[in-house]
């Protein structure tokens, strides 16, 4: 037990074909600190788990995983998201698939910036994310979604949406390029519409970067985190999510995750859980695309 | 961010249609204390969330509401509830709907007594709460729903209930002029089916006081209790619920929350929510009579 | 409120139909330790509960319940285990029924091999628990099922299955005379389905001994744990195996509470809820087994 | 380790020369409950400890001690308080050494009225504990020194007061016939010039009830309190207390650990250790007075 | 019990002569955040007190207190200085000695400011604070010492000092206007030897703005803190700067508590004992005063 | 703020001075376990200090510290100290000074027998840790010193002792090799005249190893420890300590610290403060000999 890198990623750099790393910054959360401490949590927490994987077949240990550990960060945002940047970019210029384990959902724009091109972003989160700033700061977590629309994405899709002011869902409304779905949709529709829905409108979009804020999930199961919104998703479907864009996925985030305010962890194991699906899931579909 | 204030309260008493106000005693609790601090928990996580509700269209900033603060209490149940009452009277005399933040069940009493006539009853509850009196005290929280039939209400419903000793449910069983749906039957039968035979019953009752026993819910939703009780409610259908009836509702309590058994204050973050869902419900019913 | 004694368990060893007993051991837990202080967490909260079953006629009052206390643990787990053999066996001679509240996983073990014959063992956890040794430990909590299967039991049915190394899916693969239900199969199949198919596995067993590893039960609704694990059953779920089981049930236990990791004690308060399940469910059918 | 008894006090009662008890009741607690949890959890930490007692050179195992276990308690305090004065009273008459664990201070009362004769009280807390009743309530835990020296106690010692109301203080004053040591005095004076100022007021006095109230020390060493009161003893001056007083010493008692606001559960660790000094002090001047 | 208002603070505005406010607010905190929820736990515990102080004769229960509530917050800390300014101003204008419950250290700024002159300045810390800024932001809370010298006071001394870079160290060296006392001082000198050294240096200063930092105390006695730097004073010590101080003091402030990181609130306890333990001291001298 | 590395062991490791590691192991604790957890969390709290060190004027800035990260660890003791042993010869025979972060005790064995040679030992613990074995294990955290005595050390001095079984004081006054001074010695000689004893036992040994189990502290300071011991040292005491023998040390560990029954990681953050004076006086007395 090696409590610097998260399980079953002890690849060197050069031979992996996943790569972790851990942002712990959350200087502009709204509510409640302390995503900066879920890196080394989920770290911690992923040794709780079995290598392999029965639903998908894929052992852990077989997969070339590399923990580059943590971005240095600053009291300022902007310089912390360049630090990201950089980080992200030398994984991505490497031919390797990033996981940035948040900290705060403002350091997700510069891993998506980090593709160089527009490339299709789902996001899971409770929030809409899509103010141009909070508080005076333009890279605030709020605002997240907002300028990745604006700056990097050429298709959106959000799931589980429950929580922004109302010109935030004004702007969803007038705003017909991007593709929303809440949790009362997710509830009464069931996943697997709501993945064919986004399946038609992603049309062609073969490259897409996967963001999970953790506060997508209900609070009964994700009690740790620094905006808890009630009336979530369950954590069935947002494996359900994980598992259905994998395949097309080239970077993968999990952030929001506040530990101490979490009971026995439950949420960064279920983080760290939902990232080895992910690995698991992604490393299939490579798989499968080699014996083709 | 004033945390003296329950987000959104700041209108002042004469201008406010609903009226907030928190009970901090807990006193009579049975089994764990603690719900005297959930009305200034309540307060602080209100500020956890936006203004707007989306999917009903209404704006809490637009809404007036005021926060009256906590009322004084003392060791003793019933002078404690004379406060109660005075304060709950004031706020109905004024023609205004009270929310009162308890606090324990047995605090519910004096709310109802408010209104001088009798009203319609529904309380969601893990418990009876029947009993004639608990440990030689009369107005302890395991005996609110027997007080309040026997001297306040016309019409009785409750809602998830699933524990009570022998003698509360051959009460139940006996008294056809109440009506009870168990957790299990709103399991089996689902929310809707309960709320139409609740309809029925109730049929030309147009003032109902709604007082929600946190401990309806789940413990896996609501850890911070003082009785947690298994196999309960759904917080989407106790919004349900609520949807439901806020319309004929005139005055609405939570209670029984203990923020010190919770994790994360994800209890007082539900329980704030729920007073949200029902202040925006009511609010868009108004509007909405006042249109027609 | 006597926190020496599990609630209602106020009946002498001689007259008790059901004997309680504990054993704080966790030892050879792999992940986070801490079922040691179960039992006595189980206890003080068997107190936040009325007597009644209502789902069941059962007041617990009239059953004859005896707490033993707990058994004396040694550093060394096979010492350990000679320990509880000893108190099982006491009980299973004496023709009681024994409820064994654990500490981890591997106490399951002498508390079958205390009936001396081959059993039905009927398992609910998330994990599969086959490892022939964990660590150099043959009784460590990780392998109790492999040698309940092979010394001890002559039927084996698992449910709630979903973590284990390759090795162990290969071992049920290979071993068609076990039945293992995933806590995915649960989900979709519905627990009723599984039920049918476990009691034609089962056919002619009519006496089994039941073991629930809380883990088995999703993170959300018990935090509480040692090495919980995401997509787990609920907690109605169980209730139904437990149900169901129980007429054929002659031994059971509870295992793998952590209270220290627990939010509330909520794992605690729905363990010992499923105690007082078993003890109902069990009752009753020796009522109704009485009176034909 | 059997968590239902304290820690080496497995002698049968009558051959026991110590009997140790419980009372998990905190009902008349002025601002925060739990003391109801400090039996259980003292008895969980005193297996931290080893046996022996090098200062005084008295192994606990040489020592016939008998853990009762737990009064059943009532929600009323007069109904607790009279099941407390027979178990007492059981013991002093068999001629053994109680020692009490509460639960609140208001339980002592019925432990010094067990002697049926006026005897010394000494009592170590930060609150005079001097009211003739608070919120209506003789017995509550305010009032717990006013009672004992109204109808019980000949003498009364207290160290380590620093809190009351003004009336509390002028009773001080105006009733010479008690002695009073506040905090600040234990400071500047030393304790061993409060405890010579004690025992010249005491002269005479052979048979002497210690109570130990766990707010009389400082919060930084006793968290876990319902009343914490900053500037309080240290440990070190408690135990010398303790030891001074042990030869004459019939009965003892720690009383007021909340273990719910604890901090890794220190209070009580330490109240458990007071407790072994006590008896290991106690046994001694025992075993001093038999080789005289 | 209200828990919108700090104990004893029922006063009107106009008739108080202490006025206590809060500020949520710790964006700016350099290591753990959560000094935002200071004010509101340092009310609720205020509770835990008597009203009558026997070391001084003062019952705050006749000094007129007032509980102003908290001030709005802003993401941004200079327009949260602002209004924290005007607040400040209202009350000194008003002849009034403010309490300001912080919230962060930077928060002092305005508090000074406030006052129009240059004052005399004391500050109880275990950090220097006197960089100029901080992570690009000047008025951090690492930086306060700083700027009240250079901008707002003509003396100043520090006490309890013990941590800063070697810049801070140098400043201090060069600036022979300001006197600083480490904690080792403290502790090698006593706390009365300090006193009167800063008495001299003071000589002639007659009005003082005194300022508790929490983390001047050892972390034993406050753990509840944003950065804990061992090696601190002790409550004994602070209780006596802060009675030596208050004749001459005219404005007040504790501020660094993060109540999530405390053990049973013993921080804010603590801190709210400093506050009545700085109003009672004061009242007397304005009594002794007027005597004259 | 990388928290897989300490704060400022940023050098390389050929160019270090110093070498930090940890060793997340804690399988043989007899009473509480969780230390596996300190060294992760020990980094974590590195960062809420300044670099420099004021009393020393030492700036850890200028030191070159190296982090090498955790050992793995197995479940088997033997195992984990074969590879502890292997990590603590690395260093030193590069020439280096080892710095161990436990962990349990027992780690202790290989980080001295590292040295090849017998060397002085001294060591700070609440516990004497003289037995032979425990629970069947000889490597326990209860034996540690025994069996440095035995096998590694020519003297052996330990500081703060207050707790062992008859039979290891009994060792101890056989063993007049070996020297003990326990805590109430530190408290009533004072820790300088403690220390001129022990030069004098030591004279001729130059080269020493040093071990600091936190459970050495007071509880009121160190509240998070698997064994907490009232009665104990202060930090200053231990400070004492390490400064005096840090120039004669040449390895150096912090065990014994259970971050989850810690309070807002004072605990931790006390022994990472340890750990930085430890090294400021030693680069000192380093830097003061290249002087000579
Ligand atoms: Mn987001
Ligand atoms: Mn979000
Ligand atoms: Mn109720
Ligand atoms: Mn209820
Ligand atoms: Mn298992
Ligand atoms: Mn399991
Ligand atoms: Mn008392
Ligand atoms: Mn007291
Ligand atoms: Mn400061
Ligand atoms: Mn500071
Ligand atoms: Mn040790
Ligand atoms: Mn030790």
């Amino acid at each position: 037990m090696n409590l610097n890198l998260f399980a079953e990623a002890n690849e060197s750099f050069d031979e992996a074909e996943f790569v972790i790393y851990g942002v712990p910054y959350d200087r502009t959360s709204s509510f409640r600190m302390g995503s900066r401490w879920a890196p080394m949590t989920m770290r911690k927490v992923s040794y709780n788990f079995e290598t392999y994987n029965q639903d998908l077949d894929v052992d852990l240990d077989d997969v070339p995983i590399h923990d580059m550990g943590d971005c240095d960060t600053y009291v300022n945002v902007d310089e912390t998201l360049e630090v990201v940047y950089e980080r992200a970019s030398e994984i991505v210029k490497a031919g390797k698939i990033p996981i940035m384990m948040g900290g705060e959902h403002s350091l997700t724009y510069p891993c998506v910036k980090a593709y160089n091109e527009k490339i299709g972003f789902v996001v899971m989160d409770a929030h809409c994310d899509l103010r141009p700033e909070y508080g005076g700061v333009k890279h605030s977590h709020a605002c997240v979604s907002r300028h990745v629309i604006e700056d990097l994405a050429d298709k959106y899709v959000s799931i589980g949406i429950r929580s922004g002011p109302k010109e935030e869902w004004d702007y969803i409304r007038q705003n017909d390029s991007i593709k929303v779905f809440t949790a009362n949709q997710v509830d009464s529709m069931g996943i697997d519409s709501i993945l064919e829905e986004a399946d038609s409108y992603l049309a062609g979009c073969d490259r897409i970067y996967l963001s999970l804020d953790m506060d997508a999930i209900d609070p009964a199961y994700a009690p740790g985190l620094g905006t808890p919104e009630p009336f979530g998703m369950t954590p069935r479907q947002v494996r359900t999510v994980i598992r259905h864009f994998a395949p097309r996925t080239v970077g993968f985030d999990v952030v929001e995750i506040s530990p101490e305010y979490d009971s026995g962890d439950v949420t960064s194991v279920l983080g760290a859980k939902l990232i080895r699906e992910f690995i698991a899931a992604k490393w299939k579909s490579m798989q499968q695309a080699k014996n083709i």
